[in-house]
């Protein structure tokens, strides 16, 4: 936790009264004490600093100052066939630390039926694991997050509204004939392009799928012959859009 | 497990009987039957297929036959700051599957020193993580694993043996100047071009560590203002450094 995250609602005045996780943080990892200075993030705004006033039992009173922008927020939208849920909560935490726009969970044909009525999926909550990012990252901002049960609308229905300013529509598949360097070509240098990237379920996108996500224009690459898993796959391949939005 | 694992030593005339781990994943996953035909690779050698030829109880005959180079290893070494045991079997597996081909686990002074005295470092046996890794990514090789429990005598003393053929001396630091397109630029168009990456603990290296590193030629890069947890950073940047050997 590099960063205390605070709720809108929980400020009042310029304080906020801290208990449960963040509290114990403060006390027990950071040993913060009356008087220090702590970094706190309002949660979809501002960056700052919290000075601590009172210390009381499992309560502690921050004064806030926000004063600074969250890092820039890369313009990248994630669709992700859903995970099994151990593996969606640390991939959730991984893409909200290195920053993407929105995130689309959605079902295929090699997704796990069972994956979908997981706590996680079904409360439509994922504030909990997507703070835990942002707290890493410093960052405030959290990820859109929507659930798509049903392959074919989303992709046929729901994703050309979505794609029409965002000409990098990438796939991620084995059998992609084209590297990640070759098929976001256009982002190389552009920082604010928006680019759409679609990762897989383990086994990998069906034949039916690949061919969907190509009539909207999407360009399949490979990683080459790695099997990569998700939680090593998300991380990398966010890592190579960022590294290309830098390359002049 | 998308590669079914073999040791030399289980090998007898191109046959090889299988318990445990692997024979429950061929019953129970892959649900395969007597004359199926599945991959499997030898530790630290080619890649190939094995026909079923019996299934007994918990055992399973396998024919043998070793055709194929695993995939190119990238010729990058990994010195990692020691993360918490969980984190590191997590890391370890990753950077398997991504294909490096060392890692040197360090002492650095935000380590805590319980780390060190894990049951995974004081095994000083990290086959397990590793093989998963590698049945992920479907590779047979292992990467050569180091434990250095003091951080001065190994960046002074062992370092500048290693670093002779490697001229990407790359340091993970917050505070770095540089992105990592700008410190690692050599890499550019040169699959072959050994790199060499230094990954600090949570909290980040100190001062002290970073003017070690920087006399042995490391260049500090930034990641940006988001600071990644290790089993974010590792494949982000193993993938970045990936990405720049591909682009021409």
């Amino acid at each position: 936790m590099n960063l205390i995250l605070l709720h809108p609602r929980e400020l009042t005045n310029q304080h906020v009264t801290l208990t449960g996780r963040r509290a114990e943080h403060i006390r027990k990892i950071l040993r913060a004490t009356v008087g220090d200075t702590l970094r706190v993030g309002m949660l979809g705004g501002l960056l700052g600093t919290g000075c601590i006033r009172e210390m009381a039992g499992n309560t502690v009173l921050l004064e806030v100052q926000l004063t600074s922008e969250p890092p820039p927020l890369p313009p990248t939208d994630l669709i992700l066939a859903v995970p099994r849920p151990i593996m969606l909560k640390r991939v959730l935490a991984q893409a909200a630390s290195m920053g993407v726009s929105r995130i689309f969970l959605v079902n295929a044909n090699r997704v796990e039926k069972s994956f979908f009525s997981s706590t996680l999926i079904q409360s439509n909550d994922f504030t909990e694991p997507l703070c835990l990012g942002l707290e890493q990252a410093m960052d405030t901002r959290l990820p859109e997050i929507s659930v798509h049960p049903r392959f074919r609308p989303f992709v046929e229905d729901f994703l050309p509204g979505l794609l029409r300013d965002c000409p990098i529509r990438l796939l991620a598949h084995p059998e992609g004939d084209r590297t990640i360097a070759q098929a976001a070509e256009g982002l190389l240098g552009q920082p604010d392009q928006r680019a759409i990237l679609a990762i897989g379920p383990e086994g990998g996108w069906v034949d039916f799928e690949v061919q969907r996500f190509k009539e909207q224009g999407f360009m399949p690459f490979s990683l080459g012959a790695r099997i990569l898993r998700v939680d090593t796959a998300v991380p990398a391949l966010l890592g190579q859009l960022s590294l290309l939005r830098q390359i002049p």
